[in-house]
């Protein structure tokens, strides 16, 4: 079987992901598309609207053969540890293609993707810096850049995966008013949290019905555990947290005592020098405590239909796929995805320890390769 | 003029406490009387029911001309350091007498405090310990064993200062039921905690008004922050907490998780090996993030009469006496006492960097010595 994968964070799922996975599926004939989605907790360093089993949902009902997940570190990484993770994973499940939306589908990907080798700490990476490195080429787009960092690591990890950029759609990655059933996830959030009903000729119905069941997630809601954890730490201890360094431990501090919600804050630490994106996902790791990233282990199963089921059985994933988590998985590779669940659970009940979503017919016990 | 000075919590200030100023005052013929009061977290390992300022306004207006703030560090630590910060600011405010509650007046306190130089650990010092130290003597009461620890310290920090043990009136320390004008702070607490009015008769009307006003803080207010805390943080971290060692990190992730709320993981943890108040005192580190204990530094002023402010005048105490609070002070001794008021504001707010209590005509200018 022929495999196309997709990274992903579907936050939410739009009319536009589901464009992807139809192009990506004809353009790479695949017989099985696999997602790569992000957790709870996304790339721009903010909780996810929805938790990730809705999300997971709507993408098998939406296209998708086999929804996995990449680890919350990786998920809530700037763009290179991102796309590491995703290319890594992706390798791993034996994909054909990798295909991803971006704004110039002509780019040499590959090509543009040395400019990554002028490398930095990776404890430094943040968006701003990014825009630095890009500033001489013509890259300015953020899925061109996801793209060229897609490139990057396909070129080192997983030399046989085809790279298939998508053209998106009308909307560019930023627009910010909804004209028609395609706009950006920025615009379809932004929509969401006025509280009018633009969004939804943007979202299949599948995904409405969620919006409208729950109450969406925003970095409000974790705002008091920030806090509390900021007005208990020193700033010492602060700099021991991933991507916390050259000063901007003192200025969080300071402003987080003046600042008295999540908006507040952001506001208050917003310079030229760091990106609204890195800061937010600087605020993400002090609040899930995490520290240096640790070598990638395993994905997670979290949805499979039938399709899905026979690629499973057709390989042997044991190494690198969980289909269920125990006790062991929990204590090594999946530690701090896990805290990420236990905290969104803390301000969005759902059913965080639950078992994958299988489609009908599709048994747990046939999750892994025939004997 | 003759200072005496008393260590306390006044958690809440009952008629016990009056008697103890009282008789006090009388028997050390002391002009001033000095209390060196716990801020809003206690000895016990639990937040104060009330306000350090509300209890230190209660004070002033029962006997006491001067309330001190023990650092919080201190003041949540076991009797040993405990003792040490007591003993030492009372030194430090040039007491002539040391007054304190206890079961046995008759005792020898300076020849048992002799059992406490076959000393242990000072990360591991919780009262199962002493109860073990203790368990050859006669002593088995708690302010007795506060008693000794304060003889102790006494004799290395404070040879001049005179102990002056006070025998507590009817109430042991853990007598339950309330039935006269005298009873424990603990049963005051339970009668406070269950909502009845039997502890109404066993404080002042000063104290009884304020109860009345002010919901009583408990550790359940905590339990979010406590538990957010725990989920964020891995055993090997848990073990830079002071007083986390020997295992029990591992225990206390492990209950924590199977607890939904401060008293069930309360009840999780009870093991014959730690006592309730040593848990408790573990899980106040835990939420403070109180690593080593920082040497001690300065006291706070937190009120005083005309009484206190002659006295204040005759001494020369910048050196140890803060009579308000300046950033500069915050950035280094006041710390974690600033840490824990910030914490205990995000529950219950009040006033936290506010000036002393001056007493009606008492002014700011006129708290240090005539030049």
């Amino acid at each position: 079987m022929r495999a196309c994968a997709v990274i992903a964070e579907f936050n939410p799922f739009h009319n536009g992901h589901q464009y992807l996975l139809k192009t990506a599926r004809k353009t790479s004939q695949a017989d099985v598309m696999i997602v790569i989605m992000s957790g709870n907790f996304v790339q721009r360093g903010e909780p996810a609207l929805i938790n990730k089993w809705e999300r997971a949902a709507v993408a098998l009902q939406s296209g998708a053969d086999l929804v996995v997940e990449m680890p919350t570190e990786y998920a809530v990484a700037a763009a290179r540890d991102f796309a590491q993770a995703g290319v890594q994973i992706a390798q791993w499940l034996r994909a054909d293609a990798l295909a991803f939306g971006c704004e110039t589908p002509g780019l040499d990907f590959q090509a543009q993707s040395r400019l990554l080798d002028r490398t930095f700490s990776e404890q430094d990476y943040n968006q701003s810096f990014a825009s630095q490195l890009f500033a001489e080429s013509s890259l300015s787009r953020s899925n061109d850049i996801l793209g060229v960092n897609y490139a990057y690591w396909q070129l080192r990890l997983a030399p046989k995966l085809t790279l298939l950029p998508v053209e998106r759609l009308q909307a560019g990655h930023l627009d910010q008013e909804i004209k028609g059933t395609i706009a950006s996830a920025t615009a379809i959030r932004q929509s969401i949290q006025r509280n009018d009903a633009q969004y939804q000729q943007a979202v299949p119905d599948r995904m409405k019905k969620v919006l409208e069941r729950q109450k969406p997630v925003d970095w409000q809601a974790f705002w008091p555990f920030l806090e509390y954890r900021l007005k208990t730490t020193s700033a010492k201890e602060l700099r021991q947290i991933r991507g916390i360094n050259e000063g901007i431990e003192n200025r969080i501090l300071a402003q987080a005592a003046q600042s008295s919600s999540f908006m507040e804050l952001m506001t208050n630490l917003k310079t030229k020098r760091y990106s609204y994106t890195s800061l937010q996902r600087k605020l993400t790791a002090i609040l899930l405590n995490l520290r240096v990233l640790s070598p990638l282990q395993k994905t997670r199963l979290l949805a499979v239909n039938a399709q899905g089921q026979a690629y499973l059985r057709e390989h042997d994933f044991r190494e690198v796929l969980m289909t269920k988590v125990t006790k062991a998985d929990f204590t090594a590779s999946y530690q701090l995805t896990k805290r990420a669940d236990e905290l969104y659970q803390m301000v969005a009940p759902y059913e965080w320890g639950r078992t994958p979503i299988l489609e009908k017919n599709v048994k747990e016990k046939t999750l892994t390769k025939k004997s």
